[in-house]
């Protein structure tokens, strides 16, 4: 075990080392850098750290963060209310939006139903869903969850529920990952690329 | 880019991605953990982290960190104030802290000389450690500094200031590490550690 000489020292270590991915060494480095930074940077830190309790918010309708009781995203009026796509998480958003390849909205239900983790139907936002898809004025809702049994398991939960009220549920694309490479990919993935095969045309269509 | 839909988000993750080891992508990563975590552990984390700037300082005597004038090393009648290792950084005390086989006492001084990042010697705590050997008490000092260059340098340089008053100099030995295959090992490393080969019935005395 490290021993550290200095209580304080040692207050902050553990407490670092409570973040995710980041062990005792890695977090005693991080203190020293500390320790050896200016003070108004390591206040600087501290306070925005902070602040994503106090000023981070939810998006009170597709739940997203936001500062504001609105997302960026939901404000803005260029984007189509219309298409909604569910994901799993905040970083999906963020990965999504970086593809630039979607001018839709979000609806982030904070996970996926899996029975293992103890995470049922009413611990995710998908009666928020429900009603966001009750007015009958969605023309298509995106399912881009994770593909695994729980997020197959979601996927068809929504669907369920949401059949009779949205024109087209779609869901992202599963298959080979541009620039992989076949002999690598897993037996499941290629199979599924095999069955949702594509015309040749519209596979290269922008 | 990663582009971040809040204002408070994005200021906490560029402040987190100063950290030395931590980039954009992990930043964010931390971030989103913080905004799921409860205010109270984020506040204590931020709280801890305040502290190392406030509550740590150095010890008077070695430089080593402390939460007190005098370090728990130096204050501990039961270390021989005779001894010194002289280290780098205060990382290296608490790596030979860990071994157990050190029982006198540290300074630390800040670094070596390494003109190349415009590190003198009036930057490091030399004067200092000048000092502590003036009185002609001490009666080894250990010179515990890395094996490059700079660290050569350092020793040569403190070598020629204290070699008057001090009865024994010495330098933690260089060689072929345990569990080390010799192979593997650089040509500089083998060729010194035959240099300074041991006599069989001492390499193995505890």
């Amino acid at each position: 075990m490290l021993e550290i000489y200095s209580k304080n020292l040692e207050n902050a270590v553990n407490e670092i080392a409570k973040l995710p991915g980041i062990g005792k060494r890695t977090a005693l480095r991080l203190a020293l850098h500390l320790i050896k930074s200016e003070k108004e940077d390591v206040t600087l830190l501290t306070e925005r750290i902070n602040k994503l309790k106090t000023d981070v918010c939810c998006c009170k309708q597709c739940f997203n963060i936001s500062d504001d009781e609105l997302c960026d995203i939901c404000a803005n009026p260029k984007r189509d209310p219309k298409t909604i796509c569910v994901v799993q998480d905040i970083r999906d958003v963020i990965a999504i939006e970086n593809t630039n390849q979607f001018k839709g909205v979000y609806h982030v239900l904070g996970g996926v139903i899996s029975p293992m983790e103890g995470i049922g139907i009413n611990q995710l936002r998908l009666q928020e869903l429900f009603t966001r898809v009750e007015t009958g004025e969605v023309n298509e809702l995106i399912l881009a969850l994770p593909a695994t049994v729980e997020g197959d398991t979601t996927n068809f939960f929504i669907y369920k529920n949401v059949k009779e009220k949205v024109q087209t549920i779609t869901t992202i694309a599963r298959g080979i990952g541009v620039g992989e490479e076949l002999e690598y990919a897993d037996e499941v993935t290629l199979g599924r690329s095999l069955v949702a095969r594509m015309e040749f045309d519209k596979a290269y269509k922008k």
